[in-house]
């Protein structure tokens, strides 16, 4: 791998032929992520669940293997090079129900990974993070990574241990990671159904004719991140040999709920979104914008996507995968 | 409770009658613990398994139970007006050979003791965190409780974890806790042999005659405590009832651990200890002393033992028990 050029580089540089193992490769990053590992001539690996959507899935070598099978993990570990981990299984509600339930299941299971990457003598990991959640109510905006990490959901708690084990596995181990605290992603094989992903469960809802459906006033200010912007995130990640370890990644832009409802109608034609509102949900931060000052000077990347492309993009994809999928909306 | 009065209060104050829970009542802070409830006037029940030392426990409401004896401790909790979290099962050691058996036990018990709390209602917590582990290898010092925590032990992290959903608990219900960042607590019914605890280990190897084990070259500082001093800070935060949760309590002096060995040396009359050096401990930061400035300030608490006092204390203690602890000394 070619650790020493990062600015200018063009986007997957330094990976070809690189061993690359994508742990939890079906889901909305990570089949993203894989696509764009393949470009760059990476030898992909995908490990976890079949993907939501048939058919997505690239022509990769795949492990079909749930988060705490050992004996599988072990296998994939050996002779990766570069290990991504986007395994995670929960989503922030269900870490809410039970906080201690979604420790014993998640946390665990993800500081065990850990042990097993230590074992198998993985050099390189990329860990996504989420820069939604383990700062808690911002005390500044933008937010900086230096920022106190004080999360209000179980959730956040759960990815900052993550972070910290890594932190610990580089000091005593010498197992370079590279964690990034991505903003709220959205695009491509996203589900509208699973409820994370507001993006996609808006435009889902308004091609399909149906209310919206917003928690709280729809004031809430978030960071939207195309997932092809965080894929390129990551890559540079994966290559980066420099000390600073951590990384926020967004847009750089706090956009409103009600703007996204607004930016959606514009872009799909349509006007006059009929919205339910919800209960605001005690999870949710204010607002959550992050300061990417760090990544943009550290690995010289920029956010690319514009926002009505993004979003026009993820319109023509729900498009083409929507009609397979019989209760879809309802379910969110 | 009054929660009014701090600064100038005896300790103690504003705890008489209050029903207070200590879990965890049976170790080392625990038994200090009890007793300076018991002369503040609080109704104590003490939770936890049987003391170390035979005849130390006063005389108290108890429960013999383990951690995770969620029946158990959903009785002990009803109606505790404040409890204190001193559980935690594991020393350094242990949850260095295997992190994520460490989380899989401690983390996890402890996260769903908190759920048991917030079920039972319980409105005050006091939880003893860790100011040697949480912050890592310090980038300034004394170090002050805004530093960045980046532990290098997974037992650092686990207390972190709990600090982080304590926060998530006051933050979303309500429950309001004090974490009290601790440095290395020493004094009476401290084992000498659990691995955690150099002053006891130093001083009743001396008084047996034998050479004291020292890992790495013991110019380790460490910022010793008295566990009086901590029990006195453990009080205040009882009482206190305003916005700031989080301190460290600390000597603010920092002494390394040969400095200590020429100590105990002094206050026994003793001369020309023998060290046996082994390997440093990769867990073991080289350097740990705690800014206590904002515990002064916001609860007006200051450590009052004298160092060569302490140790004094500690020696005559461990003379009275010793001799009913065969072998205590070699399994250190």
């Amino acid at each position: 791998m070619n650790m020493q050029r990062r600015h200018g580089a063009v986007l997957g540089d330094g990976l070809s032929g690189t061993r690359c193992l994508v742990l939890g490769a079906g889901g909305f990053i990570g089949l993203n992520l894989c696509r764009a590992l393949l470009r760059a001539g990476a030898a992909v690996h995908g490990y976890g669940r079949p993907p939501a959507w048939p058919g997505a899935l690239p022509d990769l070598r795949w492990t079909q293997a749930e988060f705490g099978d050992t004996a599988a993990l072990g296998a994939a570990l050996e002779g990766a090079e570069v290990v991504f981990h986007l395994l995670g299984g929960s989503v922030p509600a269900a870490a809410e129900r039970d906080p201690a339930a979604d420790l014993r299941i998640n946390g665990v299971a993800s500081v065990e990974l850990l042990g097993l990457c230590r074992a198998a003598g993985v050099r390189r990991m990329v860990f996504v993070s989420s820069g939604g959640t383990v700062y808690g109510v911002p005390r500044i905006l933008p937010i900086p990574e230096d920022h106190p990490t004080d999360p209000i959901s179980a959730y956040g708690i759960h990815k900052l241990l993550v972070e910290k084990h890594l932190g610990l596995l580089a000091h005593r181990h010498g197992l370079h990671s590279v964690v990034l605290r991505a903003a709220n992603p959205y695009g491509p094989f996203q589900s509208p159904d699973r409820g994370q992903g507001v993006i996609a469960a808006l435009i889902a809802r308004r091609l399909a004719g149906m209310p919206v459906e917003v928690w709280g006033d729809g004031q809430v200010v978030r960071d939207f991140l195309h997932v092809e912007d965080l894929v390129a995130a990551m890559l540079r990640a994966a290559v980066h040999a420099g000390e600073e370890r951590l990384f926020n990644v967004g847009s750089g832009t706090g956009r409103s709920i009600l703007d996204v409802v607004a930016s959606v109608d514009a872009m799909l034609g349509l006007r006059g979104a009929e919205i339910h509102h919800h209960p605001a949900r005690p999870v949710d931060v204010p607002v959550n914008v992050l300061d990417i000052s760090r990544i943009r000077r550290v690995l010289g990347w920029a956010p690319r996507t514009d926002w009505m492309a993004g979003l026009r993009g993820t319109a023509e994809w729900l498009r083409g995968v929507l009609p397979a999928r019989q209760g879809a909306l309802v379910r969110r």
